[in-house]
């Protein structure tokens, strides 16, 4: 698989992720290890939830962005990740929902001290088989150039 | 288990977790599912990377913070997450770090327009066996008033 480097990026690129299919199992699952919030664990109390039914928690939505992250295309050359800002989900994630994203470039920067490396910042956004806004996070990472590794 | 209600949150006020112990088994197999990359997979090839060992993903330490939630005294009456900002790693989490967190009440405001519920901002940090800053973010969520529970 490719790795994309710190040169592969230009701020208004976007990259877009294969689908993935959530299934009721897997959310009630991942949150009865991490989350187990009624509405994210028990298909019954959920309908009387403000969700109206099982959703997936925000800790599940998270690691789903990473995995599709791992199914793109390339790679990042990721040195180490910065941090995530405004993570929001703008609608449930439910049972059987069919989800990708699209990670647009927001930022990048070379790093003046140690110019082997550099600063990328992506707005991802993960959508439904409807192309519904589910979830979005601000992510910056340490990427290595590739002029150095190669 | 006892509700903490939008009436339980004073700005100020901090709730500590117990602890929890994170394995290296644990690490590999959140990783192996959801966040794929060498430094946090293979214990040989992370050696090499920028944190000279296996590391724990950013999505498995957020849902260790979760998990630390749900194992405080008390469970948050919490209608919905609103989001979370500024999710920062302060310091690798590494095989057999035992962690907690420090829950700081940073805003409490009822709602204008349903007063049956309010917001809670929340600054969360996880430390390790040693008092050292792992991880950090802020938590929004809505939360129900008791008197109106009651």
């Amino acid at each position: 698989m490719p790795l994309r480097y710190l040169e592969d990026y230009e701020v208004g690129g976007v990259v877009r992720s294969p689908s993935r299919l959530v299934t009721k199992q897997e959310i009630i699952s991942f949150a009865s290890t991490w989350d187990p919030q009624p509405f994210h664990t028990d298909e019954e109390a959920a309908k009387t939830s403000i969700y109206g039914g099982l959703v997936a928690s925000t800790a599940h939505i998270f690691a789903v962005s990473c995995a599709l992250g791992a199914e793109t295309d390339d790679r990042v050359a990721a040195l180490a990740g910065l941090g995530f800002d405004e993570m929001r989900v703008h609608r449930p994630l439910r049972a059987d929902d069919s989800v990708y994203f699209t990670a647009e470039c927001k930022e990048v920067r070379r790093s003046m001290t140690k110019p082997d490396r550099g600063i990328v910042r992506t707005f991802t956004t993960i959508w439904n088989q409807n192309d519904e806004e589910v979830f979005s996070l601000y992510c910056t990472m340490m990427v290595k150039s590739r002029s150095f590794e190669e």
